[in-house]
């Protein structure tokens, strides 16, 4: 009987905790196949250096708390390996995966975390080794391939479309408005910078700017002029990936090599402040859009929950080098179906927001709002104590 | 048979429309006494413009809606009247309080409004007119003197520390961590940055710099690299109001002369990262703080239904130039009793955090804990609809 372990990697997202919930309970079903159940610390990192632990020691009742705990319970990493799968630090993952009896290896991830999970899948194949790996989507982004939507998306764009029909009512109650301009994350893709056109039209934002548009300083600022002569204020909804053209871009870069963003809103509202003398506020969501419990969508819940429940059965079936993937199958009422897709495909690539899903600057599709409406729907209950809502608390007991 | 009007005042709360909830149904429960409820609309500039709506011809769904609301519903202001009681501003109020036949007026604000509040009682006195003039306390920054604490304080208190609980969780599941530098709202008084001592060892920021305090930066860049040392990671709270001589400061200033605040995070987190060369993050909470419905706590729910009920009482009995106060008469279990203070002593007085609540930059101490501790219990049910929490849509009819 072999052991499995499961690995959190890249960004939080407000369910990222919830797939591994789903993942324990359903491995937890099949005592007679799945014998100990690990978590890898820091996401792949733990798998290199030896810093595994055992989930069952852990309590029952902080395990029923991963459903509403934010960050990624198990640490996590943005290190991106070697291409070369014959790197010494892949055959020193499998070391640590033959030391520890492992038969079932779980990666929760995005794009990148994706490639780690596939290049592993490869070498143990190639090794003629007994290991199921298989990837579970997470990417508040939305920008995984192949698949209808990510888990984590739904609950960020709940997050943002109802923390802007909150501000905008706050912005709205005062006789001189200002210009607000909200950053949303999002690096190349802007499902999450779209989503508040779902909202109704007194609260929803003026304009969009997606990093798949192209980004003109003159045009927009045009724009924005015109709205604020129209409304007597402004919201304006942009991606921390819009491609803005900075004098004073000194851009850090993170482990995965990718640009550090952040402070476009703040960087606009000085463009706008010096060159049209309106009032402005930048709002940035920052961390709170991928890791606030208050609105998780019931329906990322429960897709999360049966992700993790799936992935589990597909490496028990013998599955390996896949990732779970969602099929829309109705679309009223709204039913998914799970799937199966190579890795190969997944890895790397990257779904941006497609064509027909916008109509112009100040609107997304009809057909975008019929994609993102059914994600949204649904609160969960909240385990609050003294006010405070309850988070997991692990005693991380380390594998020997 | 006298009118009322309701006037909302400058920076709204999370449970500004539910005091003016309040003031509504036990205004309803006198149809002998008061007439027609009246809402001025953008604050005192209402009575000034003679921008007058009728609550009565809003739907009960709407006025139930309140309890949720972010923003003032009726619209607010920041003008401040001139220092003359005898300014022509006056008596133009005091003309369209007269053509309204208004016997009752409520404002709802913190210090600045509550200034306004004592000029037209006094106005109306020496007048000889019969107009009551009442004031329901308000500000998120809970610096109103007399009171043990404000309406709206404990929501955002709530909201701070719910929000720093959450991305605490995210910032510490990377291997290399952060410097996280939390801006608050306060602008000269820090209760809400002292607010979050209130969590759990492992989310409660390390430092704390509150505006009652003196900054100073060298220490401060020492302060940070000890707990960056220590912990691996950081997490500062910070007062937009806090002291720092700035090479780059240009203040804007609104409409009552304060300074606009914002951008202390982004700077702290610009001199860290030159100065200590540390990965920083700065995360400003913005309106969200003062307008997020979720983290209502039902105390304040409960105090500000009750304070606008006082209030109509009040005025009914006869009181004017008076404000609504809380008194804690018991800890444990907390209880407070609703009583009335002079406006005179209120009107532009400054409620600062007093010594004994702190401990060090690193704690409060155990008084401020337990006087913050019971107003941040209690959830409220949201309604929500298709996802997205709902607000109260009026239809703002103007009284001929």
């Amino acid at each position: 009987m072999k052991n499995m372990v499961y690995i959190q990697s890249g960004g939080p997202t407000s369910v990222i905790n919830t797939s591994f919930y789903g993942a324990i309970k359903e491995a937890r079903r099949h005592p007679d196949k799945i014998g100990n159940i690990y978590g890898s610390i820091h996401g792949i990192e733990g798998l290199i250096d030896d810093e595994i632990i055992d989930i069952n020691q852990e309590d029952d009742e902080q395990i029923e708390l991963l459903l509403q705990t934010p960050g990624s319970i198990l640490g996590t990493t943005r290190r991106k390996l070697p291409k070369d799968i014959h790197d010494p630090v892949y055959y020193q993952i499998i070391e640590n995966i033959k030391k520890h009896n492992i038969g079932y290896v779980f990666v929760n991830g995005g794009n990148d975390s994706m490639d780690t999970c596939y290049k592993l899948s490869l070498l143990a194949k190639e090794l003629g080794l007994d290991i199921k790996v298989m990837g579970v989507p997470k990417t508040i982004d939305n920008d995984l391939a192949c698949t209808d939507h990510s888990l984590g998306f739904p609950s960020a764009a709940k997050y943002i479309i109802n923390s802007i029909n909150e501000f905008a009512k706050d912005a709205q109650c005062f006789k001189v408005g200002k210009i607000h301009v909200v950053e949303i994350m999002g690096r190349n893709a802007g499902w999450l910078t779209a989503a508040p056109d779902l909202l109704p039209e007194d609260t929803r934002p003026h304009l969009f700017y997606l990093p798949e548009d192209d980004f003109n300083m003159d045009e927009f600022l045009k724009d924005v002029q015109k709205v604020y002569k129209e409304h007597g204020y402004g919201l304006i909804a942009i991606s921390e990936g819009i491609n803005i053209k900075r004098d004073n871009a000194n851009v850090r870069v993170d482990g995965f090599g990718h640009a550090q963003l952040g402070g476009a809103a703040a960087y606009l509202c000085d463009v706008i402040e010096s060159k049209l003398n309106l009032p402005t506020r930048a709002i940035e969501f920052s961390l709170l859009q991928r890791a606030a419990p208050v609105f998780i969508s019931k329906v990322d819940q429960e897709e999360a929950i049966k992700t993790g429940e799936t992935a589990v059965k597909a490496a028990l079936e013998g599955h390996t080098g896949e990732m779970i993937i969602f099929k829309r199958v109705s679309q009223n009422p709204y039913k998914i179906e799970f799937a199966l897709a190579d890795l190969s495909k997944i890895a790397n690539a990257e779904a941006r927001v497609p064509e027909n899903y916008k109509f112009d600057k100040t609107r997304m599709s009809d057909a975008f709002r019929e994609y993102l409406k059914p994600l949204v729907q649904g609160e969960i209950d909240i385990k609050c104590k003294d006010g405070l809502a309850q988070v997991s608390k692990f005693k991380y007991v380390r594998v020997k």
